[in-house]
């Protein structure tokens, strides 16, 4: 459950670009109020509320609660892809591309797991259009991963029988990071990740 | 989302020792409006409705709608810890028990997908106590993964630099699979449950 602290904290961090102010601090309101009770059992007047602004004002910015869901949903899948890409762009081998995917995703999904469990768990709400436009990041997301993967089998750095469904393990194994991770953990981001970047070079039979 | 149809065939199987048929019915029509609006979305009227009952016969059965999260999530818990027992007490070596265990972890998790994701996301839902006792079942999950793990180890069958770590991620990628999995989708799940069962292997360094 995230508390305030925590959303001024790690969960300002993706909203930079959105303006002005009242409109960001709108989406860290929704991002919050959605984790605590669910999509439906939040209105558009708690989310005013709880950024300190008045129904009326937030129609200003959004016409529906299902806008702000959108939004929230389109920059995190966007932000995301952004730190695979990164990664899946460096220089280096597969190996190194591949381990460097992981730890940055795992990093997001472990500093973002609010945002990255709105994101996840309530995509069922989003209405047809919004949907389309987000599956689509998310097949983006996967090739992105995918490809790494199939240069790696090409210059023979990996064994990977099942290429699509090693893919689908590999982000599922990631994007999971955000149920479970917890800041008070026993694990930081950044061991999580490289935790994780080791498994997966396991998963797709890297040569040590 | 979960259909009238697929709760009456799929997800009917986990509550079959939950007596007499009306609380077993409610607990069914609990888990679909939980996964369709959120537990905080949903109130008792709704759940009796769904099972073609009133709010007052719905309060013979169960006192308050957490008390049907409480209900949902230990019978959950208790079905996915038995099948990681039996998967553990097995025949075999730690690699053959291993593999068993993800098999039908996976399955489990594919099939009663819609259980599992009230389960896995409402968790917060629940008061301190009905929570210490799940979390206690979950402490038992990952003493069973692990204990195979460091059976492994001991046996020379795998290579684990990090036991904790390494069952952590196993139960995360087995667990996801309630997320995304997808009944029309490309994979039985069998076949999701034979790919992770040999991506596991690998994670853990078993000897081919």
């Amino acid at each position: 459950m995230s508390t305030a602290e925590e959303t001024a904290g790690d969960e300002a961090q993706p909203w930079g670009e959105v303006t002005p102010d009242a409109a960001r601090r709108l989406l860290v309101a929704a991002v919050e109020a959605f984790a605590e009770r669910g999509y439906h059992a939040t209105t558009t007047r708690d989310i005013a509320g709880r950024a300190g602004m008045s129904p009326a004002a937030l129609y200003i910015h959004y016409r529906t609660k299902e806008e702000l869901l959108h939004r929230i949903s389109r920059i995190g899948h966007e932000k995301a892809l952004e730190v695979l890409r990164t990664a899946a762009g460096s220089e280096g081998t597969a190996t190194e591309r591949l381990a460097e995917a992981v730890r940055s995703f795992v990093r997001w999904h472990a500093g973002q797991h609010t945002v990255a469990r709105v994101v996840q768990y309530e995509l069922d709400a989003l209405g047809p259009d919004a949907r389309a436009e987000i599956v689509a990041l998310r097949r983006r997301n996967d090739a992105t991963v995918r490809e790494i993967i199939e240069e790696g089998v090409a210059a023979g750095e990996f064994d990977v029988p099942d290429v699509r469904g090693t893919t689908l393990a590999v982000l599922s194994l990631c994007i999971d990071v955000a149920r479970w991770f917890n800041a008070a953990g026993a694990r930081t981001p950044d061991e999580v990740g490289a935790l994780y970047a080791d498994l997966v070079l396991r998963m797709v039979g890297a040569q040590k």
